[in-house]
């Protein structure tokens, strides 16, 4: 992304990361992101982030602006918008912050599974673009092969990083915070028409942690809490191998039927 | 909350729901969201909101300004900023959206409890004057009475309402969704400074569900996943007494040591 006279960051869409409609959601979640992560004003890390999807985006170039609304001492909070050809396509706002040691601790805990290398690669054929982008080895809850309505749980759990595997950092981090495919696909074992309205991600982690994480796989795991009239959520946990939680989010999704 | 010329609304703190420093942070959301509510561009029910919390409301008038940034066939996208002295204090975004009956399902079993009129209302005293406004009767978790480092879990559940009873719409379960004492309290059994920076609430419920609700108790759920350098995470459920799942919320607070 290019910053323009005005403050604001030309990008562009990416065929590689393409979804039914429009882009996958994680990568322009991710280049939202990156339009505070390269601000010049910026303090500290990102510690929360919401991205709410207001239309699909087209292919080609978009701007991304980013204004930081309030910089106390530590901390700043960010209100950001994306827009194509004068129209709003993503709102959001985000938080950064110089962290300090502190008293810690991971009270979700790291559900025991198997290795990534003793876990099958997900099964096709899924034809969107983006998600070859992602190496996913589901453990529980994979994508039904049979649309048979016999879904009986959202659960599902994966391990998964980006193809080719690349070193973690809050962009890519951001992105992997949607891999999750739609939980009324796992619940109904039903197809139906779907769309992610917002997504918050807290960071949990800080650059060192994710750094400490290399380009190893992260534990995915994600269970939505209700389904109710057009909207469903779900609530989901990401850890690093070494079981270290390094963030966790939230969307919430637009269905039909 | 009094419309402007300009479109914004004027409010003011109310000392009834004063917290430790400005007011608590559920009565700023739920007036940040009523300027949504308020807005005559609105289009259909609150189903998301996202509040951030940047810096401490004085006591006095601010300012809400709510502005469309999106608005589709049956939905709509809100950026909405509340300022005080020309500086921005509250920054948040909201979804509005026509529900249509789909299939529907909740998926996160309400915890079995007593009825409320067997649970004794919690311990005091709590110096606060907000917490006056709201009736609280702990089951699991509540405010520690000894401040003795030896919690263990973060789990809290409590039958909750408005004091007094009132009937429950958009504005009050937004402050409902934030009436969780901090995590920090009750996993360490420790007072440590605290704020909240940001926090979501995806309503599950329509206004009709809502009004059936009354003024009966809420049952809330809330749970921290991780405490690390300086931020904790809680995600929580709010169901009506009739045990249907009205509100999931999350918030991302500061603490020190």
């Amino acid at each position: 992304m290019e910053r323009q006279a005005d403050g604001t960051f030309a990008g562009h869409t990416s065929p590689a990361y393409a979804n039914m409609v429009g882009p996958f959601g994680g990568i322009s979640a991710a280049q939202a992101m990156n339009a505070v992560l390269l601000h010049p004003d910026r303090l500290g890390e990102p510690v929360s982030l919401t991205i709410n999807f207001a239309a699909a985006l087209e292919p080609g170039p978009f701007l991304v602006a980013a204004r930081a609304a309030r910089t106390n001492r530590s901390t700043q909070h960010w209100i950001i918008e994306v827009l194509q050809g004068g129209q709003t396509v993503l709102t959001g706002t985000a938080f950064t912050a110089l962290r300090r040691d502190t008293w810690s601790v991971d009270e979700e805990p790291m559900p025991v599974c198997p290795a990534p290398d003793l876990v099958p690669l997900g099964q096709g054929p899924i034809p969107m673009e983006w998600v070859k982008r992602y190496e996913m080895r589901p453990m529980e809850g994979a994508m039904p092969q049979v649309w048979d309505g016999s879904g009986e749980s959202s659960l599902t759990r994966l391990w998964v990083r980006d193809n080719p595997a690349r070193a973690l950092d809050f962009a890519s981090l951001t992105a992997l915070c949607d891999v999750f495919f739609p939980r009324v696909f796992v619940r109904r074992a039903t197809l139906v028409p779907i769309g992610t309205v917002t997504m918050t991600i807290y960071f949990h982690a800080d650059l060192a942690q994710l750094q400490a994480s290399g380009s190893g796989y992260l534990l995915g795991q994600v269970r939505a809490q209700a389904f109710r009239n057009g909207y469903f959520d779900h609530t989901a946990q990401l850890w690093s191998e070494a079981g270290v939680l390094l963030a966790t989010t939230q969307q919430l999704v637009y269905y039909k039927n």
